[in-house]
């Protein structure tokens, strides 16, 4: 025989599941309506300008995402990109990640920018973002890498703001880090920012990755991963969609931080 | 005796429960940190500049808004505000807030803005509000009204884009809607929008709100809703603690929709 408590219990936790289903579904549908937004805002993968192809992927760890990416045609012509990574996670780091991606797309396109004769560089950019994400009162703040791609005189031009993990040059079989640190954006008043600079290969791939992309390496300490990332790029040519495979982007779920992952890519064998 | 199936219901019940509880902690925690950075980037409450006071309060239908808010001191001494209200609700709508809010403040504090001679207006911020909002593929747009106070002058500037219920003037003992109406901004390419203006009086209180507020006065139909909304400012002598009393707001909940309310107020008795 079940005792009356046990039968109350059962009575109270079907009605607190119900109650709970309820507000639940409320929730998801909110978040799901959120997740879309995030998407429709996001630029097109993949994408084509100039012989260039931009590929991207974005694997939020719950439904929100402060991984962020934007890639447009700059007005004087060049390929402007950057990967962002807001601080910590879900829907108020996507909160921030909307301000990144106004900040930077007001900078370039907005009031007046035509006024300028100001030459645009990714460090112009990074110390613009600083300055005017430092004027909210966020917690949060934001590692960034940011590219310019010259396909007239064959340049690259980049500037990392204290993201983990560096962008990974692929070309002639080899895959490397590109060098450049700097501090993340919205934290300190004073932050410099400097540009790096080398001459784009006929065929390479550039790979930009969140840190969260650590997290799916098998290595066991987090600088052994970071340098099983090249490697892993090497034995994918440097290609996308060997990338994604190779690092089971498309079947991860329930990841402890979001993953973001941008592949730019010319003549690839 | 209770059969063999109920048993597993009562197990399956509390498992599904427990396991419904876990991920809605999830949700409830991101939820509530988005809502936090919400309040933390808005403007400080009460806040006084130029002998006028400014009293705001957000009221979310769940805990992400997409009604929003904001007011400062322009660069050239006026001063600034706006009340907007997202279409629909909750994440999605407060992601384009952030737009919103980032927009409005780059337009007038941005890079180059200092670079323009012309006089900045309620209209042509919602003009340039509505051109950037419509470069997102976002299927939201925003109603809002945005007031310039002149205190050297003593000039009331405003522009109505699309935005229900209109701002409410209580002067003297008396309160009404002031006039002024125009398309939503990020709808349409070709929306114009055009300012009113009038002599501030020496003593009065200015009330702005998202439809939201409709829902919690008690009137049956919406119109005779909006007609009572003079009224009882006219009861509340225009003051912001009164009104947010007779609304209610301090205490109501699970609110269909988000409630906004900005008071501005001078020499109030």
């Amino acid at each position: 025989m079940h005792s009356t408590s046990q039968q109350i219990s059962h009575e109270t936790a079907s009605e607190e599941l119900l109650f709970l289903q309820k507000q639940h579904i409320l929730l998801l549908e909110d978040q799901r309506a959120g997740q879309q937004l995030q998407q429709q805002i996001r630029p097109k993968t993949p994408w084509e300008a100039q012989g260039i192809r931009f590929d991207h992927c974005v694997v939020p760890a719950l439904y929100l995402t402060g991984d962020s990416l934007d890639y447009f045609v700059l007005p004087d012509g060049r390929l402007f990109l950057y990967l962002a990574d807001v601080s910590g996670h879900g829907t108020a780091s996507a909160l921030i990640s909307m301000l990144v991606k106004n900040t930077v797309r007001e900078f370039i396109f907005g009031a007046h920018a035509q006024h300028t004769d100001a030459v645009l560089t990714p460090a112009s950019v990074l110390t613009y973002l600083n300055q005017r994400l430092l004027t909210y009162d966020s917690d949060r703040h934001v590692t960034l890498i940011c590219v310019i791609v010259d396909t007239v005189q064959d340049l690259l031009l980049w500037c990392v703001a204290g993201h983990l993990p560096s962008p990974v040059l692929y070309s002639d079989g080899r895959a490397a880090f590109l060098c450049g640190k700097g501090q993340p954006v919205g934290l300190f008043e004073n932050s410099t920012y400097s540009n790096e600079q080398m001459t784009l290969p006929q065929a390479f791939s550039l790979s930009l990755f969140s840190d969260g992309v650590l997290e799916v390496l098998p290595e066991k300490h987090l600088i052994t991963r970071e340098a099983a990332l090249p490697k892993l790029i090497r034995a994918a040519q440097g290609d996308y969609t060997n990338i994604v495979q190779r690092l089971g982007l498309a079947n991860c779920s329930n990841m402890p931080d979001d993953i973001a992952m941008l592949v730019l890519s010319r003549n690839l064998a």
